[in-house]
């Protein structure tokens, strides 16, 4: 998989933080080119060289979030199916919400009503599941291969744990639950144990 | 559980039926008093004479909803937890997504990133998993009673379920992931044969 983000340039790499900050700080709804280079302190016209409008930087935001979700996930992936699923849910859904990882995460909240609608949107929300779901599928596959798993159906048990992850994100993010969260993230580890290994 | 839109008066109901219309047509971020007046055929002062803002307007909304929703789900819970259970996942994330249902989850997809930060919509957001949360532990907890589910904790089997639905539930909104969802309800009607059912 290539990384996109690497395609960049550097003031487009600059634009990309400044977006990330001007959508932590205002919102989606409030967001604008002129709050994004208020945060790049840099003119506008610059920004409109690279983007003609305000959807078409956030789908190359979208992109750039992609890369950066997955390189943290697929950085240390190694060869023991269960402590790299293990791994994979840790880094989702950490059992502590770090400062950086949140943003990350609410900055994804808060563009999500724009793929109800608008495919472009749509086509970057399907991109990160489908890179999620395949990491989490081969990792499931080589367990079942090596037998540390059971004979489960890996693409359907990679969907079942990403829609865990992404439940428990959204809990975690939009309501005063923890303390369901944190349910959600053991029944998860104990759902591998009794359903996955071997 | 009183059912808080049995409190509203016949014009609050119609304000808040104008306000599912707008929010559907526009969305979050454009909608306004004045289309959700224009849905109305009735003056902005009218609404205004009900709710102070667009926020107390939507706060309401939430309120109103929650309890659509619930009852969708608790009209017809019986006496066998299996079969209750089924109904619950199936009425919630049904293989077919209909138009109504479709635009009520779409509205919650909306509003949410107002959940982000603003304490009185994830207030809304917190009741609504309360309430679905609890229906399903009850339906756990006497399947475990009368031995027809193993020794599971209910509490932490019914958060898992729930975030499978919401996770699912977001997939089919937001991506194009259609076959991703139907793997997602199916694994979690598999993970209750395996891991619920004695």
């Amino acid at each position: 998989m290539t990384d996109h983000s690497d395609t960049l340039g550097a003031t487009e790499r600059e634009i990309m933080y400044a977006t990330h900050q001007a959508l932590v700080k205002s919102g989606y709804a409030k967001l604008s080119i002129s709050l994004i280079s208020d945060e790049l302190d840099k003119a506008k016209s610059t920004i409109y060289h690279y983007y003609d409008s305000k959807d078409a930087l956030l789908i190359e935001f979208l992109k750039f979030s992609i890369d950066r979700f997955e390189s943290t996930i697929n950085t240390t992936i190694g060869d023991h199916p269960k402590e790299d699923l293990d791994h994979i849910i840790t880094t989702l859904l950490p059992s502590q919400l770090k400062k950086e990882k949140r943003q990350l995460h609410c900055v994804l909240v808060t563009i999500s009503p724009q793929a109800l609608e608008q495919e472009a949107f749509r086509e970057q929300f399907t991109e990160i599941d489908n890179r999620l779901a395949t990491i989490i599928e081969t990792t499931v596959r080589r367990g079942v291969r090596t037998n540390v798993f059971r004979d489960v159906d890996p693409a359907q048990e990679a969907e079942h744990i990403l829609a865990v992850i992404k439940g428990t994100m959204y809990t975690r993010l939009t309501t005063n639950r923890e303390a369901a969260a944190v349910r959600a993230r053991e029944s998860l580890f104990s759902h591998i144990d009794s359903h996955l290994i071997a």
